[in-house]
């Protein structure tokens, strides 16, 4: 059931800590979490199948299987990079603590998706049935009593509890040194407590068609930004003993990079062929979310009195029988509207901001280079799209 | 909103710490653990309606609301008294620390309530709607858009996950010394795992319908024994640095105790006016739980060829249209096979089994009396049941 991420096991190398994890972090830092994904998975899913092998490969597989099967590991990569352009050293006692803090957060991001695409009523995720749908087959399949959707939906409940609770467990068993793990404390707890407001907020916005440029933004920051990048950053500042004026630069570099990445999510959503995170296209629209795309084509509409176009917009928004024709059409009003070259523009400005901040931040190498080739890819328009 | 239990604060009381908890926790756990929970989630909101007032409003308040609600605080006071009873001091340095991992319990336990309910469709809870059925009548209330059930679902999944999230940012900020942090570390960790895999295993038995007696035993252990008495035992006693042997004692009279709770607890469901947990009468076999109760009545029926009975008992299984008269029906089917007596029976037994493992642990006084009383309280027949 567990599919490995191929890590690229150096034999031979003479980076002994390297080694020991699979890979060089410093290289390939996406292979080094998944191989500590992996490991920490492994071992917990041994501990628990010993009092329920039934939760074991019911529950826990499903979720060794969503947080193996993709992801690009931005936020570890964040986190990384980060504590290493503060002064971590790659080789250093705290090295490997640091990378299990950073996988942590692929735990917590694998239970905001889980429950994210439940709340959504999303079919897919990164290629495979959504949590939520994988159940309910399981239960149609084994001809179980009762509903297959309020059994699917409520294993996907559990299997998001259940990574929520192994993120923050292996956050706490990370074996960072005490300073380090004070100094992280403090993000640590105010972020889980951010994902889940930023989630609300997302839901409430569905509710209530806000459409306000800015009111949005803030939507997408606290939904994703905050907890992509300048949590991220933040932790790996912290934990590398940063003062606070380098700890506020990353910060501020973190909050227009992350904007940036949600606005170009965004985009992908409605105009690519799928979002970053891998749900279908034109979820946002069916969902009816609040997006700055579309707050600003609604905005433009209203300035120049294009009542067809706004009455059209918004009744696609929230509509989930939405055809693909009448999809396209959508995008081809965002695009009249210059809703579409609005976001793009903005996420320029958002990431010129960043690079700027980082560049203030005055990084040691090679992070200096990394972090800010690693926000430029956040921001930039995805293969295709 | 927040309605505060009414702690009764002493002025003037002679013992400094305990009047800073508003009470004496020797005398009323209860009362310090609604202080002390009123304290956290007051100082939680206010950090969090920096970020978002409308989260705060919305999620926190109703959160409050279920935690300050009601609940015996059962958990709370068995972590207590395995830590007084292993020397721990109620005016020691460690004791305001102790009470607040006692505190964190009922956190946790509010997370797997809220989603509990939801995943059972319960419409109420502690005398007043859940929580997923309140979000769906605000939604409804404030006339907004979409539908209101899912809303309430989706706004119940995030309550849960905060309440959740917050219970392990008390534990990991109660204060503790290093050693009895450590010590905690393992059991606080086990139990959460063991939480979802317990409400798992009591979803998949309503799927499946397994009607062993041994089995159900098994998910009464899993789903609420382990968190309600045991691991609370093991907590205090390992906090309070208690050796292996004490250890084992206080988690074997533990697990008896929390057995003894849960099979109280299906009796009093069906037969009293309410669960402990404040659950409307007959929801476990609306919801086609898997009790030792009605595993006990499948078992005799077929022994004694009763067919008729046992026909009638697995069709009010897992009906959630069940009338009053049949719910009354099922009552006298249950008494008739003799299940209701046995049940009372076997809580005898594990009572008994308890006190015992509880008398060898040789516990420090006043724990050495309270103690065996809070396992009498839990496993005994409630007021008119």
């Amino acid at each position: 059931m567990q599919r490995r991420p191929s890590a690229h096991v150096r034999e031979g190398s003479h980076d002994a800590p390297a080694h020991a994890l699979g890979a060089d972090p410093d290289q390939d830092t996406a292979a080094v979490i998944g191989t500590l994904l992996a490991r920490y998975l492994t071992q917990r899913r041994e501990e628990a199948a010993r009092s329920s092998e039934q939760f074991a490969k019911d529950v826990i597989d499903l979720l060794v299987d969503v947080v193996l099967r993709g992801g690009k590991r931005t936020r570890p990569a964040f986190l990384w990079w980060s504590w290493r352009g503060c002064g971590g050293e790659s080789g250093g006692a705290n090295a490997e603590a640091v990378l299990k803090v950073a996988t942590a957060l692929e735990l917590l991001q694998a239970c905001a998706l889980i429950h994210d695409d439940l709340m959504d009523g999303s079919p897919s995720r990164r290629g495979a049935p959504s949590a939520h749908v994988a159940f309910a087959d399981r239960h149609r399949a084994a001809g179980l009593r009762g509903d297959a959707e309020s059994f699917g939906a409520s294993a996907a409940v559990l299997a998001g509890d259940l990574a929520l609770v192994w993120a923050d467990d292996l956050f706490q068993s990370a074996g960072l040194d005490a300073k380090a793990r004070r100094a992280a404390a403090s993000p640590w707890q105010a972020m889980r407590t951010e994902i889940i407001a930023g989630q609300y907020l997302d839901l409430y916005g569905q509710s209530t068609g806000v459409d306000s440029p800015e009111e949005s933004l803030r939507v997408a920051y606290l939904k994703s930004g905050l907890y992509t990048v300048e949590r991220p950053l933040h932790l790996g500042a912290a934990m590398a003993g940063a003062g606070p004026d380098l700890i506020a630069s990353l910060r501020r570099a973190g909050r227009s990079a992350g904007v940036a990445f949600q606005l170009r999510n965004d985009l992908t959503g409605v105009f690519g062929g799928s979002g970053s995170a891998g749900e279908p296209a034109g979820e946002d629209i069916k969902d009816g979310a609040s997006t700055y795309l579309v707050a600003i084509a609604l905005q433009r509409a209203r300035a120049h009195s294009r009542h067809e176009a706004e009455r059209q917009l918004r009744d696609a928004m929230g509509n989930t029988e939405l055809a693909p024709e009448d999809l396209r059409q959508v995008r081809d009003l965002l695009t009249a509207l210059g809703a579409a070259d609005a976001v793009e523009a903005r996420i320029e400005q958002l990431t010129a901001d960043a690079l700027t901040a980082l560049e203030q931040a005055r990084l040691q190498s090679p992070a200096d280079e990394r972090l800010p080739a690693l926000v430029r890819r956040v921001a930039r328009r995805h293969p295709g799209s």
